[in-house]
């Protein structure tokens, strides 16, 4: 058929978007077990959705970047639309699952956004979130504490020990705030979203924002700055429970109180340590109602200065809602979700783990310290005349035992030939036909890259019946030797 | 926020789509865990692409049910659509990537068809395909003889033993036959994917569609029914390696040598037990050149006699190109693909398990004997006055151990409502908390479901120290007890 079509097909993927393989792969899946790993402690269980919803599904439910969602061309019935999140398709589950009061879920999957991709800074038009939810009527805090700690316990199985900071606020106590500052109920959205800019934007800029673009009164706008640039821990929590202001605020004395709660929980978990109370954080999206927090790390902020360009530009758009610039892992309570698609009150709590920000950090912190990542446990070669057969009836042995095992492809394969591919391959291990040994019923097993004069160098005769067994036993050993317990993970 | 919205909006799935959870996705989850270890066991490595790609990437790739591709909305920029499977995406990849001259690739993903659902079926828009392929220059047969073992070993492992045929033909053989016959080089492609269906419809009516719909001489139409009914194994083989006619068309003799060499290999890898030789297995995809192959299994055909309706209604569309009615995996050799899209020579074989019908499949043996299928390890719980703090502490103290835990979120709960919780999770094993043994520095270790009578039904005190020590001895002796050896796979 068609040979001639080739022609002037562009073949590439489509903008914002990128194939994986090798070792970056390698890196990836790393990520994925670790955090499934964790999510798995926390005994939730995988959710599956589908890729795109009904179009109606997403509509309002994530501000003004809505605009970012990716439709599907309607080419007769349902109007659907690629899933923005992996919150909102929760959300859509609980609401038809009418039967479901609790549920610890957790999905990890890719999401789509028709955003201008930075791909140096990680943002793509497609890309994995992982994300565990806790939803039903439970007490006070306690889900909160629970996806904090498996959030503390995923940044420290990926080696971050003292390296990211968890960010928490409360909407409740921002809202409280805002109230008290006296910022008009129909600006507190967008007054909130200008907050939210101070990771990256020094307080005057902010304060220009709400003042000269969002129409907030000058002396509302210093009030509101008195509060927000203040960050600490217990000590701050202490601090603005003592506030005359906020004490008599509905709003703010409820978030402090659910705060105090939380800090003594925390400090159960042992997540107390790695938590910065932050009155700035905000976080754009509309569903959030109460606790909601931001993981930042060591080089996941943008250089200290950039702030030269107005978010507003489309080009460098950084306000993405769900993982903010700079953080790789970002969430929060959303009580009133599942209420928007159905009666159902079915409070929610849940984290997000942007894993293409932690995947270019991890890249960038083992690009110095590269480990080794054998695909294969033992290459079969052959001696002399090919021996493909022999080759095949050997593999199959091997992995017939659970052995990751390869071989040349080719018929009659040069031996030179045969130790590059299984070098390339990082196979530890090479079972070695020759035609004088098999007709004894014996095989070569040799260990790859031992140094000249190491007494077995150049393999160890075995026999058939015991090659398998010979081969576990040395893998078992070079396994406590290198430290290298899983093979192509 | 808007909690006012939910009128009248449909909360739902789009058509064709599902979400999947619970013991569904355990199932799920065991079948892509068995796929995936054979695949590395074959030194395969994971490779994911885009969900979408550009449109003129996956023109012309799939035959008539191009019209089946989804869609993108043109919102400016590229036009793009949902990928239809995986095998294009790795023909664009390996175009796009030039250095690569061999790769043993796989991947697992979704892949989306605006076709008519069949949920009985297993027939959906959006659905999972596993696949393998092996692509470059390698020797005769070989890469063919591999897949071919790897779909053994996959069906071996899922327990399908003596429950399946792999149903073999070659490309080369099938325009043998038609050129021999006198099927103009016109109708080949029409005629070909006519003797497709002769697995669902008898050959009467195949041979009805290719003289009366298709305008094949009737002579012609004859000449084929005399080959394309016929099914064996080596004796086939031979049968047709004698047939005078054949023997002397290019394209058949180069087909019967390829599959004589493919019958040895696959002996060597005890494959050639669940081969059949189908002469009239054709495949709808356009772009295989060589061996072709449909896995089939008991219970994975359609009722005997159902074919009252014609294949070109529309609701009841059975002949899906990648996996034919009726089967669960497919397959085979393609070696323009790639150079389709740049002047790259690159053969490529390879295979795709359909895990919706998998799905069915096992669902439906295991609803018989349903394996028990723990989520956690543990379940704390405590007498008296909640102890929350000291729940999460204990929780904390073995899940750093990496066991799974739960425990119940209430504040307060009462010890019969912990046990339910419990029961309903599955846990095995419970840790019981109460003030007095706290106070002593102890706690319970209970085995869930143990007989009355038995010595430790009631649970055994042990040290806070030795907790974590007693609950994984316990835990070791309960997986040898029930044969269950993993938790929530």
């Amino acid at each position: 058929m068609a040979k001639d079509k080739k022609s002037s097909i562009q073949v590439k993927t489509p903008k914002g978007t990128r194939d994986c393989f090798g070792d970056d792969m390698a890196i990836r899946e790393k990520i994925f077990s670790t955090i499934t790993n964790v999510f798995k402690l926390y005994g939730a269980a995988r959710l599956d959705t589908p890729a795109f919803e009904l179009r109606e599904i997403l509509a309002g439910k994530y501000g003004e970047d809505s605009k970012l969602i990716f439709d599907l061309a309607d080419q007769g019935g349902e109007i659907s639309s690629l899933r923005y999140d992996l919150t909102v398709p929760l959300a859509r589950y609980l609401a038809s699952n009418t039967s479901i009061s609790t549920i610890k879920r957790y999905q990890i999957d890719k999401v789509w956004r028709r955003d201008q991709p930075a791909m140096t800074k990680g943002r793509l038009r497609e890309f994995y979130q992982c994300d565990i939810d806790f939803a039903g009527q439970f007490g006070h805090m306690i889900s909160d504490a629970e996806i904090l700690s498996a959030t503390r316990d995923v940044f420290e199985r990926l080696g971050w020990e003292g390296k990211y900071t968890i960010k928490i606020n409360n909407r409740k106590i921002l809202d409280g705030i805002f109230q008290v500052c006296g910022v008009p109920t129909d600006k507190l959205r967008t007054i909130s979203s200008a907050v939210d800019k101070l990771d990256k934007s020094p307080w005057e800029e902010v304060r220009r924002e709400m003042t000269e673009e969002k129409g907030l009164d000058a002396a509302v706008a210093d009030r509101i700055g008195t509060y927000v640039v203040r960050k600490g821990g217990r000590d701050l929590l202490d601090a603005l429970k003592q506030d005359e202001a906020l004490s008599v605020n509905e709003s703010a004395k409820k978030g402090l109180e659910d705060m105090t709660l939380l800090f003594d929980y925390l400090e159960n978990y042992e997540v107390l340590d790695r938590i910065s109370l932050d009155m700035s954080l905000a976080r754009g999206l509309d569903y959030y109602t109460g606790v909601i927090y931001e993981v930042i790390t060591e080089g996941s902020a943008p250089p200290g200065g950039t702030s030269k360009k107005k978010a507003s530009s489309d080009d460098d758009r950084s306000d993405d809602p769900t993982v903010g610039v700079g953080s790789v892992a970002a969430g929060g309570r959303y009580d009133n979700l599942v209420s928007m698609f159905s009666g159902k009150d079915m409070p929610c709590v849940g984290i997000s783990f942007g894993v293409e920000r932690i995947f270019s950090i991890m890249k960038m912190r083992t690009a110095k310290t590269p480990a080794p990542n054998p695909a294969i446990h033992v290459f079969v070669m052959a001696f002399g005349d090919g021996m493909i057969k022999e080759r095949m009836r050997v593999t199959k042995t091997l992995r017939d035992a659970e052995l990751k095992v390869d071989f040349s492809y080719k018929d009659k394969p040069k031996l030179p030939a045969q130790f590059k591919e299984a070098e390339q391959k990082g196979a530890p291990f090479a079972v070695i036909l020759g035609g004088q040994e098999l007709s004894e019923g014996k095989v070569k097993v040799k260990e790859m890259g031992l140094p000249e004069g190491d007494p077995e160098k150049d393999g160890v005769l075995v026999q058939m019946e015991n090659m398998v067994q010979e081969v576990q036993k040395k893998l078992q050993a070079w396994r406590v030797k290198t430290g290298i317990s899983q093979v192509n993970i």
